[in-house]
């Protein structure tokens, strides 16, 4: 028997059905003595496979009924005595409520969900070094919306509003706080280290028409090897392995043109292999058979390549394909067989590892600081959005309070990581400035009817005053100010305590007393309100506590609490 | 077999339940042939008086089921195939719908209500003079919170908030209103002269110790005739009736100090008597068995009397009972069988009718022209208001935007229906006078974020923003700057057009999404929103829907209809 499943989000391990018998004997122990024979029948019939037997009969007394939907349309009900039963086929599609079968010990039961969104309830204060939010259960570039990670710059490449692939800077930035957060909270990686060019040397078959000469490098003042192999590019030189479980590659790594490093994977089932080959292009991805191709950037020279092989597996498999889901193949049924070099080149420190966040962090930090626009402070987004009709487009090079925020709040945690970098402080300081130029000039600041100030995720004309945006812009305020040195908090502060004042008078505006609003667009565009998912509703309460954890404002835990009950279908009273 | 009520407004007739047998037999119809013998047998059980005959099992494969809600507690529901079936007495706590069994033609089916208002869609353009929105449907005058209709002024006395009883200008105007809306919607009244003193004289009983002198009256210019009866008041003077139907007397009438008028009203099945004494002191309405007083006053003066004598019985019954609903007798119950004169005073154009709304309504223009507060404008609240816990208690004598504006409303009607009586538009002119004063020096503006005047039903602190009041407001303003000569409609007609500037500026903070707020508390003081019951939300849809008569505004409109969906379940999307 197949499990009912309406949900979208929760889902749980579901058991088998298992029919229950019980009630139908008790309906019978209630028939008096001169029935007693036929009990016997009945039993004749219940094992005879009928329909009967099939389903059984456990309730009597269940009538069909009509139920009329507010004068609307009509749907089959049951009918118990008073009591009127209703499918919750029906109240799933009515009120967007979740529902499913499991079975608990062999006994089904029908579990009903008002939402389908989690809570993290913080264990202690916002500490702006620490873990960003609940961040370490983010997993930003496996989203079916990242193209890949570029292997030029190390960060993903979004396709959310445009399906060649750009550079989002919210999403990068989040990319860096997971990989960050996931450094703080996940144990310490297992690493191999495969070849340093001194202490762990690998066993490379080259072939006669290759070198490979270890040698020292000044410019990094270590000991590595070079390579180069015949120009027809058919025998490169390769390095067998048997190597599972740990897939994440870093590298440093030198390519000259049309040189490529090459990790062939298997499926240890089907046997199928699969190349990943990073070549010295510009092409973010492309994808010939089972060969996947990542571009590191045509320019000769040192850089230190981290690639998560299980990602860009996946991404090159989904590549070329409409159903992004069908490809996945399990981490447990890969391994690595070969690194194959071709072309020319050198190479240091080449690992395999169950992780390598920090290093992917600093990819995303180093992201915020090469692409600044210096003049402005901003990380222009490459695309325009329409948010909604009623706005006007967002032009590309449009900035973001939240993609400003959040970039902020990775420069901030890479300037106290790495020891004091002034480059990340100076990049995270000047990010502030969209924050004091209005929406109409290219900043990201909306005024809440001439007396609020408001950092716009998106700075639409009118403002969309999206609530998640904003409190996320916040953090990142919150975070420089407190890692910044005095003379460079001070801007930060200023910003923050503003944003602060703001959500403390008009939070309220978002509670629709059953569930949160998205925005306000309901208030500038005169429409419906644009009501919050419950992902974005519990992203909301998640926000407001991360908040009480640092503002001592009752309004935001009250109403945390308040929305939190509205996930379990409590409301506000009506009067 | 009793039948499920769970809705507490949308009641329908319900017949009897009739159940159903042959869903039992289709199932039969499935069964091989090797169990044809079984049917017989099946058969016998099913007519042997057995609990499984009684009810049938008309559903095959109904099985209990445990649905867990939310992880909090659990509820029985069914089971079929995949289906799930939840029962309505739980969907009704949890979701606050309605549901009721009804059969029609023989056929029971289930009725299923998101909401249990009513819309009034307005027919034509909203006309000043005409009927006050849908104000012909109210009744003000029976509500169990209405103590009586003072017999001293003629309108209600309200025990909201003070079981003693005050006047309330609200409840008023809306009941001079409902009258004057009557007036236009009603057809002509039945009316029954029973003496006007010359061209119909009836035929009192007068005893030896008592007088009726038939005289010409100065004052009134008119013939009437005065009386005196002994003074122990033993014997009064009767005018026997037989009079059924049409219970509202009208009386010019003059009493002298403990002089009295009675009705006699007679239940026609028990043969009860009930007494109604309009006696010559200020007491409101005092009962002492049958015997229920109204006092007139205690100055000796000529006045219009205008009773509904079933309110007066059904106020005086009601009076010392705790269940106010116990003591209705229907009006084809009763008959007057008696009118009695004590003390002496005078009388004329004593008449029964069907109605005399429009006296009525004269009665609410007078009082709010007898008790304007001339200084202020206002007509003050006598009792203190604590409208929410978080809200300064409002004190004696606070205003009401929304008793201003009704009694505008009034008073404007009044000014045109005489012809252009004075006192009633510099009543009107001079309540407009708070709409400038702000809530926190005893008038009713409040400003919304420095931006938007509010005229505030409840002058809070802060502000509460109730809607309705709000819309009724305009209303009042509305009627006197179209119905006052120009020199006096200017001040109505710019507070009105500020009004509508607010409300079409900030009404998208009453949608909740899925129902309305029935003001902005949330807003002043950072709680839950105060979500409007459905008969509020009606009303605001009502509003909006005659605003949109007289207002070119498509956000009135395209909000009204949105509101208008949320009362059969729709919701405003999530994103």
């Amino acid at each position: 028997m197949t499990t009912l499943q309406f949900s979208n989000g929760c889902s749980q391990s579901q058991k088998a059905y298992t029919s229950k018998d019980p009630p139908l004997f008790f309906v019978m122990m209630r028939f008096n003595i001169k029935n007693a024979i036929l009990l016997l029948l009945l039993a004749i019939i219940l094992m005879n496979g009928s329909d009967l037997n099939e389903k059984g009969f456990d309730i009597q007394g269940s009538e069909e009924i009509d139920c009329d939907i507010n004068g609307e349309y009509v749907i089959g009900c049951r009918k118990e005595g008073e009591e009127v039963y209703i499918p919750f086929s029906f109240l799933h599609r009515y009120f967007e409520i979740y529902g499913k079968l499991s079975t608990y010990d062999g006994l089904e039961k029908f579990e009903w969900s008002h939402s389908y969104s989690r809570i993290y309830h913080p264990k202690s204060k916002y500490e702006p070094r620490g873990v960003y939010m609940y961040f370490e259960n983010y997993n930003v570039e496996v989203r079916d919306r990242v193209k890949c990670v570029s292997a030029t710059e190390g960060v993903p490449v979004s396709t959310q509003w445009e399906s060649q692939g750009y550079y989002y800077p919210t999403q990068i930035a989040q990319f860096g706080l997971s990989h960050y957060s996931k450094n703080l909270t996940e144990p310490e990686p297992r690493r191999k280290l495969i070849d340093d060019g001194e202490k762990e040397v690998a066993k490379w078959i080259i072939p006669a028409s290759a070198t490979l000469n270890r040698i020292f490098i000044k410019e990094l003042n270590t000991q590595a090897f070079e390579f180069k192999t015949s120009e027809n590019y058919i025998e490169p030189i390769k390095l067998k392995m048997d190597h599972v479980l740990d897939f994440v590659m870093m590298v440093d790594i030198l390519l000259n043109g049309n040189s490529s490093l090459t990790v062939v994977l298997q499926n240890r089932e089907t046997k199928d292999a699969y190349f990943l080959h990073y070549i010295t292009t510009d092409i973010l991805i492309t994808v010939q058979d089972s060969n996947i191709y990542h571009g590191i950037g045509m320019i000769p020279k040192w850089k230190r390549l981290t690639r998560d092989l299980i990602v860009d597996l996946q991404k090159g498999l989904s590549y070329a394909s409409k159903d992004k889901s069908k490809h996945k193949i399990p981490r447990s049924k890969l391994k690595i067989i070969n690194i194959n070099l071709r072309g020319s080149g050198a190479v240091d420190n080449l690992t395999l590892s169950s992780s390598e966040h920090i290093q992917q962090f600093y990819d995303a930090a180093e992201w915020f600081v090469k692409h600044q626009d210096k003049e402005t402070g901003g990380w222009p987004i490459p695309v325009k959005r329409n948010l909604a009709s009623g706005f006007l487009v967002l032009e590309k090079g449009w900035l973001s309070a939240m993609g400003q925020g959040q970039a902020i709040s990775v420069l901030a945690r890479a300037y106290s990581h790495s020891g004091g970098d002034q480059r990340y402080l100076h990049a995270a300081v000047n990010g502030l400035k969209p924050f004091r130029i209005s929406s109409s000039e290219g900043g990201v600041l909306a005024i809440f009817l001439n007396k609020y100030n408001w950092y716009e995720e998106y700075p639409t004309k009118p403002p969309s005053f999206v609530l998640n945006g904003f409190i996320f812009s916040l953090l990142g305020l919150y975070d420089l100010a407190n890692i910044a040195p005095i003379e460079y908090a001070e801007e930060a502060e200023y910003l923050y305590n503003d944003g602060i004042r703001t959500l403390k008078n008009i939070l309220p505006f978002f509670d629709m007393g059953s569930v949160t609003s998205y925005d306000l667009r309901h208030f500038t565009l005169g429409i419906a309100p644009n009501l919050a998912r419950w992902d974005y509703h519990a992203t909301h309460v998640n926000q407001l506590l991360l908040l009480s954890t640092i503002e001592n404002e009752p309004l935001f835990k009250s109403t945390a609490e308040r929305w939190i009950g509205y996930m379990s279908g409590k409301r506000a009273d009506h009067n």
